[in-house]
């Protein structure tokens, strides 16, 4: 695995080359993100198939790399480490949704 | 920073013991980072301003962990590794947004 | 069928007797309008069936009359009627995808 | 205001014409609505004027007439009245947000 940080410091070289940190607010990074959720999930639209085919494989990873992308630059612009509040969440997940009770099934899941 | 892969595999681990792997096709994960993205953006909704108040600030880590979360484990799915795909992201977003014909403007920009 | 004009008056009635046009600008309602799409779009996460168990059913009905009341805000707020623009998308659609090239076909239907 | 109906009929002729009720399950018809809903939120990406400059109108109307399309095929599914089903909304909405506690508040209003 390549270094994190790397990719955030190129994420924001890329946008100071092109002084584009003035449209960056967190509410315009947030909708952004969410565009390109919805341009990942047109790719399985209407397919009978949940996994896609291999022709469009560059595509996904196309997406997922703008929504990682903004998901990095909200986190920096907003004081916080991914790495740390993904385990955080993961710890509040934990006693949110115990073993005994969780395990099968997708009740309740979809609140996660 | 601590360590990216160290979060892949406690998300791993944490579907694992749920047995949760079942649910988690392509495509139902990427419906699922969508629905976290809009929770996200609810944060924002009817506000004037574009950053959030502080007491809103532990709700935006929140949302932004399900959102990596459901990203890092699309990309393990798909074996893509998260830094690998930004990094070239930022590579092909380089030639299409030259420095000399994007600097400081958003036109086009809802493209990238 | 009622007469949605009758529905865009009370929509507005309910709106002005709050005083939250003030709120309306139409990026808002658009963003609303996306957030409750993604409400509509969490009563299908985790299923393996494409249809809604009725016990579900309330749930479709309140979010769906949401996406309506925001779309139907959205296209008064901007001198659109809902009906007319949904009869002119058609027209263009008719042309973009001739029926002999799109029967049974989900190919490019993506793009509608 | 033309006939709601109208539409509606419209909508089904020229979906069966192309023989595509087969890819209209409801789950297909909800992530087409919230993909067409970004689509409409991409026209405001990035701007800091919450409306829409002239030349993007015939946009707004595109993506607007989508979403009314996605959501009536959605309603008609599922044995819905659209206009019922708003008006029964403002009805629910009414006891939720009673006057005196609501005018010119946005709070909760997120919760609508």
């Amino acid at each position: 695995m390549t270094n994190l940080s790397k990719a955030i410091d190129a994420l924001k070289a890329f946008r100071d080359e092109r002084d584009w940190a003035q449209f960056h607010d967190s509410k315009n990074l947030a909708l952004a993100l969410s565009i390109e959720a919805a341009e990942l999930n047109e790719l399985f639209l209407w397919s009978k198939n949940p996994e896609l085919p291999l022709e469009k494989q560059h595509r996904l990873k196309e997406e997922l790399a703008d929504i990682l992308a903004y998901a990095l630059l909200l986190a920096d612009k907003n004081g916080l480490d991914p790495v740390e509040i993904v385990l955080d969440k993961i710890q509040l997940n934990t006693e949110k949704y115990p073993i005994e009770k969780s395990k099968g099934s997708a009740n309740k899941y979809t609140e996660l």
